[in-house]
């Protein structure tokens, strides 16, 4: 029996989990009220809340975009500074979205393996005559956790970027796409990690990791979200049938439903991880702490993968010799051995 | 046997069509492209060219807000003004999202029953010293269909605000969210109230008859769409799974479900719309054209009704006696004839 | 000796008055740092301070809308709504440089002779649902003193309207652009129709009045002026050389200047009024109490005046009936004389 | 006879020229036309295209900030990539104020000495997956001229980069706030480096040289600038007494005082940069080919001449080694010489 080649291209190609799409066909069920103010979206809050061991006020939206910029556009003034690593997905990945919500400049430090560091951070507003007005003025910082790079901050990590911040009075963001995959890696508190640090919103996601389209921006600091719904709905993301995202969030944060499949996701990253680096020619260029995997692998090896059918990205520009390889909640053990034993029998082809 | 009393506050509080929710199940099978690139969504546009008899570029999106928002922004500079009813959804009712995203100005006209007339928008134009550089200069008009009064436009009425619109170099877009409610009640080509008579974009609504969160901009000329899909990104509107909006779509156009479930909201408005005029003391304010009925109601008759339950909402100001009344595509007769009786009984009581 | 005839289309074909030219030509003296640290910008926000009695930060800029926008930018988030007179400058003339700075929504309400009244302010503001995230948010008003019809508002108006803005949190702006001629018109203390009367911030205004471009950002709550200079900056109005724009605000207010000149004009168009409203056919159609005179003219004598070469404006549409006629500070006695009986002469040869 | 300390800090610290003065006062002389109604206005154009040799459009503004922003929102769609250099004014000193008016982002690259180079920017758009609607998609390059180093891009290498930029079907920005000491230094036709290389739009500047506060957009593609005129109107830059801007701008260009000015202050900066390249432990560290030397100046001699009250500014950050020092159209051989003289006695101090 023969099985199409996995597909590494990204989470987001995975279907939703059967856990969630039971929540929302149990959704499904006779008139609700709408814009949020039915059953499931008005416990969101108070479920959240138990899961960060604090108070939080939860705003669910459908996309990772729209929970980054509604999020940062909360934090800073139109003249403000946003500060980011160079290669965040806010800064490459989202199409200008970021200084549209915010009117705000994105200002890119650079960082290893997709990480910010304080020491950089702390370098560069050390560095700016503040108030000076021909200046876009500091406002905020942003971490993705796990990084693009498939790395995680450390709560230390966050800790000191957070004290950095606080001492230049600026709102700290974390873009939590993978978060999930980030806390099942630490295997930290979802609180150790967030607010405890120093963090004042996240937008945590569900959709790459068996979601439908539902993403919720946190806020840690529930005073800070205080024009939130307005803008919300300003970007056109309130929805009528709110239940329907609600029930995907619900559903996705009960009973650990979240980490067990981030779990996976990243066992799977870990499996595909040892058996890359044990081909002769192939190089792991970033710690997998994550689900991503980021192998540098011989040109002939990617052509071959490629013509094989597998699904991957190259990372880095269009001729990089970096492949980014994404495992989701549904990732099989047998797809990743599949991939492996492609990769090194192509790699022992190129070295014959 | 009892039943909780019906809501006629609106018909996003219904849930998701069966047929709609089969077709999410569906699409819900193995890894899919993300992002449009899946084989659902690549179809859209071809099945909405055959249902409007015209070739036409389809983008999915998820709110009705967006889906009027990004298709006004293609049809204006950010100098331009749009002109729109007084009581538009636009004008009243998306929190300044059409400024935030066309950069534009709404210019709103009056008009009976929700309608623009073309005379008054020829005034309006006519008056207008073009090129002066200290006005907003007219850029795109806005219809409603079916208006927000409930009533519809006729293809003749479209075409005249059309032609007008073309003397003066004007895109025309039709704000579509019961777009099906008009072509049911119209029983009228889909192409016969939209590109045949001079619209260039629709925003197509699924949400409110029986969608979860779908909606399209139908572009009827193309090459206003050029740069539709970066602003769709920039704005957050971007669905990495995209399957389950593009499904929605697909199913509810299919087999002519969108007009069965129109119609059958129609009829149920037509129901309570002669069964409340009937009753002394109540009055239809604006002809039923769609799945809304707006009647006059006298006081203690609208507080009797709340007290018993039935959801509704005054329209025109929280003082308002009159009444909005919308049926959904799963409205039922026993629904419509109990607030009918309910509204009878409370009229008699008060006439004694 | 034969004169051109006089223009009175705009207090703004007038020049620069002498002693504004003179403080420019003094400013012009060596080197002087830059961007507002020269010894005249210095010191503006003291001379505005005595002159309003009271402590307030000024910030120099070039044009009126510039002061307006940017003043309103202090007062309201990008979801707010604003309301003024539906026939004010920033909602008519300005091509939408208000929504441009401030991201939020202008509301219009009508009032006679171009004033808002508090009754109506009110009312508007008592039938919202405050909270309601589909509307834009009440967050200022905006009053022009004196009014686009001429007329200026008396304090108690102005405190009457800042009553009702308190009650709802709104900030109070005023477009000043003919400031100087109201304040002469009343006779009153700068102080007494602006933060003793409720006003947060004004646009006063030189350029009409003798200025070559000069208005300036008055702030009576200066913790509202925060942010004021780094988008001030961003929208591109900070001026290198800027004490040159300073020192025309220095020599404006200096020794009564600029209520000797806003005297002047007003006297005129006294003058205007009285001769015109002498003539049979002719009507004032709003009492004058600045520097503007609307007269109700028959056709002919409009054309027989145009084909005269006087220049004026039509008001409210191109084939109005209404003129506008402004008088500036360095209007004639001779020119509005002239003016007056060129009408009184054609209104004669219609009549015959 | 002891005089003050030169300020070398910028070339906005210098008065206005006496020739500019005296056309300021030339056009107050009775009514005028407002809005660039006016005569002096009405024959910009027209002069502008007698000394680029093309036909220009030719639009004043007040600050250079205005001159680029506006002319960038001309080139670039609200998704779009600007390409300009990691230090230019437009990514470093205007608050934000190109993303404002653009809506699109800025993308930095590196270069020598403040100048782009065509292969840098070629290699940059090879890159890229065009269409790929995450990013923003390339739209404009700007280039600065003379640069922030004060070096002068040759005519071929603008042309070097214009070829680029019409591979990629980019437009093509000048920022030439000392535009006129480039061509000064390059003794080339304005046509040269402008249009005939290939530039869409010059910001051409006139402030810092003698102005009081004059730029002009100045496009050689008339085509572009269809909504110019209502984009400056709602960014509030149309000045309503345009008639002072203008007279600026047609007395800088008459006769040559532009470049006679330039080349006086270029003069200086060759004198200067002679002066202290001969001292022991100054180093220049970019070519000197406009206005403005960079010398590494050893700390303590830094300190002195600060003591000593002259004035220039420190560049790259607060403590760096490296001056900026700006000479102007009224700077003297003696100002030079006694700064010289300064530094090298205070040179030698530090060397004993």
């Amino acid at each position: 029996m023969t099985h199409a080649p996995a597909d590494f291209a990204s989470d987001n190609t995975a279907p939703v989990a059967p856990e969630i799409m039971e929540a929302i066909l149990a959704a499904n069920a006779g008139q609700a009220l709408p814009y949020g103010a039915d059953d499931v979206s008005a416990e969101l809050s108070a479920k959240f809340s138990e899961l960060f061991e604090t108070k939080v006020l939860v705003f669910p939206v459908a996309t990772g975009t729209a929970a980054n910029v509604l999020s940062l556009s909360m934090l800073t003034p139109p003249c403000g500074a946003i500060y980011c690593h160079e290669n965040a997905h806010i800064e490459e990945d989202e199409c200008g979205a970021p200084e549209f919500y915010t009117g705000a400049k994105l200002v890119t430090l650079p960082g290893d393996h997709g990480r910010l560091s304080a020491a950089n951070l702390s370098e560069k507003l050390e560095g700016l005559t503040l108030g000076f007005e021909h200046h876009v003025q500091p406002a905020a910082v942003s971490l993705s956790q796990a990084t693009e790079n498939g790395t995680s901050y450390r709560p230390d990590d966050v800790a000191a970027i957070a004290e950095v911040a606080r001492r230049f009075d600026l709102g700290l963001h974390m873009d939590g796409a993978r978060f999930a995959n980030s806390v099942a890696y630490l295997r930290c508190a979802p609180a150790a990690i967030t607010w405890r640090a120093g963090v004042d919103v996240l937008s945590f996601g569900a959709t790459k990791n068996g979601g439908m389209a539902a993403e919720a921006a946190v806020f840690f600091r529930p005073e800070l979200a205080e024009t939130f719904k307005y803008r919300r709905k300003r970007g056109g993301h309130l929805f009528s049938k709110m239940r329907y995202v609600s029930a995907q969030l619900a559903a996705y944060v009960a009973d650990g439903l979240w980490l067990r499949y981030a779990g996976r996701a990243n066992a799977m990253a870990q499996r595909l991880s040892e058996g890359l680096s044990a081909i002769s020619g192939i190089e792991i260029v970033h710690p997998v702490e994550a689900n991503e995997v980021f192998p540098r692998v011989p040109e002939s090896v990617i052509v071959g993968l490629s013509d094989l059918g597998f699904g991957f990205h190259r990372w880095g520009g269009r001729a990089s010799p970096v492949l980014r390889l994404v495992t989701a909640f549904n990732t099989t053990g047998n797809e990743v051995d599949g991939f492996v034993a492609a990769a090194e029998r192509l790699a022992a082809e190129a070295a014959e």
